[in-house]
């Protein structure tokens, strides 16, 4: 049975993406790319982009399930506060879809992925290379949606 | 002519909202309520349903502009991070229906509404009921949506 997931790393600037496919014990790279809502559009505006292209993917591959990073406050809550409102976008996108959204924390992804909760980011990037090599992403969000796509297929195979 | 304004004030539990006819120098009540995500459902569908609800209110009652107040990070920061994805859930679904959304400071709305940008929520309550006698919010929420889409004829007058 093929399990399609939508992977996002959410972001007002940048939101990438990233269909994989899990396929019984492997996996697919389908598509990835990167959302870029106009800087100069006013915000809500920008919400709305992200919305309608996470809109957009889910009528073109049609995913079973959505996977996305919790998001806790870091150092710049403000800057928190805005990536959560690019995130809500992006999660109301596929809810609305009647996909179901899974959501994990940064170090279970990793965890998932490399055995290690706390791997820095080349150890994921390696293993991501691993399982998917025919995967080829141009920028780190787009990378970061891969990693959090094949984390939730990982996630699903533990249960 | 006639201006119609949706005021929101955004919330995971509740949010309230409310329509108000700007006619000329005088505004009329249309309508005001409060849309309750089910507790017990998962956040993105608890994001879904006052996407949904803001949905069908531009539906419904066609607001000409969407009136907001700008979250500011208080001393919870990570409950203002979930305000956030609440109050982006429902600008995508003024936006996504091509009305424009002004966002305002809370001291702002306070100002137009009262004289006084410090001014507390009991000199704000008084002006609306000032303002829109017929109005009669049950909750706080639908009474501050109602404040927040009156500053915003308010300062629409004032330009």
């Amino acid at each position: 049975m093929t399990k399609r997931v939508l992977g996002i790393d959410p972001g007002l600037i940048h939101t990438g993406w990233a269909v994989v496919d899990s396929v019984g014990q492997s996996r697919k790279y389908v598509a990835s790319g990167v959302i870029l809502p106009k800087t100069k559009l006013p915000f809500a505006e920008r919400l709305a982009t992200i919305f309608q292209g996470i809109t957009d993917l889910c009528e073109q591959f049609e995913p079973d399930e959505c996977s996305i990073e919790i998001t806790f406050v870091n150092k710049n809550p403000q800057t928190t506060l805005i990536l959560g409102h690019a995130r809500a976008a992006a999660i109301v996108a596929v809810a609305n879809k009647n996909i179901p959204v899974f959501e994990y924390e940064p170090n279970k992804i990793k965890k998932a992925l490399t055995g290690a909760g706390h791997a820095d980011k080349s150890a994921v990037d390696k293993m991501v290379k691993i399982l998917l090599p025919v995967a080829n992403p141009k920028t780190p969000d787009e990378a970061d949606a891969i990693a959090i796509a094949l984390a939730h297929t990982n996630m699903m195979r533990l249960g």
